[in-house]
């Protein structure tokens, strides 16, 4: 099957320059490039790779990673999990606690016909994903997930994991999957002493850690920290963005989306004011200046942005700017952008193949 | 008409506890208040009520500002403008440049069947705007936009909005219909000189102006600066949000709108995870610290977010929340909130009335 039978393309002719804007523009050479590499990493070190669907929310290229390889998917909330259900995706992982009467029913339903995978990291949660695992009939697989340095989720120690392991066991409806951590960006070292020990707590206890998964694009080159590690979830290298480009995780020509915006007015010599904004760009900055770069005019920086106006900084490059002139911007954080748009339009090199809608756009957690 | 009857609502039971998590939650009664004490102020002083719709993307809303003494409604993008068209709304102004083929005939399409005027702010999207008053067959009304300090689109002097007004009056397809700025916080009494003397010039020059149109939420209550202002353009007043109340322009409990969300994880005693992230509450800062606050806690902040994760400070009053408990979350800027969600649920104090498609969201420009 070939990349674009995954897809159902909407024309919108064949030219960049006729498309609407704003609008995310895909290249598609740059996404088969940006899966291949990843899988062919994974496989050579002996990883299983669970790509993050968050990141593109496409149906069509969740199936495509599986078929080059992928063991499975991440999902990061029920909706998105619902969406990939319905196009007959079953071997999903949820990182993200699922709390609450209606997330429990909806996740007791996706269990019924998926072999969802979902996380705890506390004890108050246990009862609710015993009574979903109940309603489905069959035990779900929950992994515990565990705060290796980014505090954010996750049990503080190995023996709260080794605590919570156990109780995930010996709850009715439920079975214990293993370990799942976000590494924060430079700590996977030390995500795998503390994932290592609750491994070793866990055996000595008698309870099989099947999978130790970690995530993160920023990291996904490096080998330190692996060993014993079984699965990894990454979800923007798919994509890339200009984050990872500062951290030199890739370079700008494996940025796979860029932001197409027209040029709309040229008020002052230091400014061009563009149609892109914050509801087109995001406010997301991870550290950097600016709300994303052109950088085919010298990373020329879009320096501030209202809700549908992006002011890029024309003091270099984009001085030459004109009305009506297109720029595509490397956003800062990609995968925020994907869910401000019903659609995205793939393209290959200059030529224009259609509009894709964001089948998981924007859906309730 | 009561202002339920301006809304299609779908039933989500009646308990602020049984909605799903995160969604906006927008207090009516607080939305007719915040309506009421706007309209009378506009009234009070003779200036005409323009509400920006941007705010809060809906239809029923937008008619029922209509009727309660607005003019008419300001839109950002053509999408909106259409969406508000197919719903009967004619009288709008589209405060953003028009630019490019798609853009100009879907405007055209707009000027068949509504009066919708337009801004201009440089000679080479004239051309242009032109075709499309010629495609309608009837003048499009076009204002000056005015860069009265806000640094962000407008011509630069009263001089070039003079030479702009010329070219407007003399091409086909348009008439000139007045001047429009955005003014900067705090920048509305220079904003005032920049207009008068336009204005002084253009009524020299023969050339009427009918409307002066100043917009901006911040600074909605004071009196500087608005003789010779015919018009004010007001979006977020709707709902309000943190950044007007760190302004001094409204009271917490003029908030309309917050985000509703569940605590779905509590790994450490100074913070409790939410399950509403950049997502939810978007990464809009405006200069202020944290993601949003939970006023009812003391205003714990929300000190930082991924996607799907918000972590709420659990230092001061929300150290007592557990697993389970919702917060509800005053936005930083809640415009580009409404823009994330598909649906808001409206209440009224603590009942909930039923959910709202969010009709204009995410639209293409």
């Amino acid at each position: 099957m070939q990349f674009l039978d995954y897809f159902k393309l909407r024309p919108v002719g064949h030219r960049i320059e006729d498309l609407e804007t704003p609008t995310p523009v895909i290249d598609i050479n740059v996404v088969m490039n940006n899966t291949h590499r990843w899988q062919d990493r994974c496989d050579r070190i002996g990883i299983a790779n669970r790509p993050h669907i968050k990141t593109h929310k496409l149906v069509g290229l969740a199936k495509y990673q599986l078929d080059q390889g992928s063991k499975g998917i991440t999902v990061q909330k029920l909706g998105e999990a619902e969406v990939m259900a319905d196009a007959g995706i079953t071997d999903m992982l949820l990182t993200f606690n699922v709390v609450g009467r209606h997330k429990l029913e909806r996740l007791a339903s996706l269990a019924r016909r998926t072999d969802i995978a979902v996380v705890a990291d506390n004890l108050d949660m246990l009862e609710g994903l015993s009574w979903a695992g109940e309603q489905a009939q069959r035990k779900i697989k929950v992994l515990v997930e565990c705060d290796t340095g980014a505090a954010r989720n996750g049990v503080q120690s190995p023996e709260d994991a080794l605590n919570l392991a156990k109780h995930i066991d010996k709850a009715t409806g439920l079975s214990f999957g293993g370990f799942m951590t976000y590494a924060g960006v430079g700590q996977r070292i030390q995500g795998q002493t503390f994932l290592m020990t609750a491994k070793d707590l866990c055996t000595k206890a008698g309870l099989s850690v099947e999978t130790i998964t970690t995530g993160g694009s920023p990291d996904m080159w490096k080998d330190d920290g692996l060993e014993g590690i079984t699965e990894y979830r990454a979800g923007t290298y798919i994509y890339f963005d200009r984050s990872l480009v500062v951290r030199n995780t890739c370079d700008w020509s494996d940025c796979a989306l860029t932001v197409l915006s027209t040029v709309v007015s040229r008020p002052a010599a230091n400014r061009a004011m563009i149609d892109a904004g914050t509801k087109a760009l995001t406010s997301d900055m991870l550290g950097m200046e600016g709300y994303g770069v052109v950088h085919e005019l010298g990373d020329a920086k879009i320096y501030a942005a209202n809700e549908e106006h992006g002011y890029v900084d024309a003091t270099g490059k984009a001085g030459a700017l004109r009305v009506g002139n297109l720029v595509r911007i490397t956003p800062n954080h990609v995968c925020p952008v994907s869910n401000l748009f019903d659609e995205v339009v793939f393209v290959q090199g200059e030529t224009v193949l259609g509009a894709v809608k964001v089948d998981a756009r924007g859906l309730v957690q």
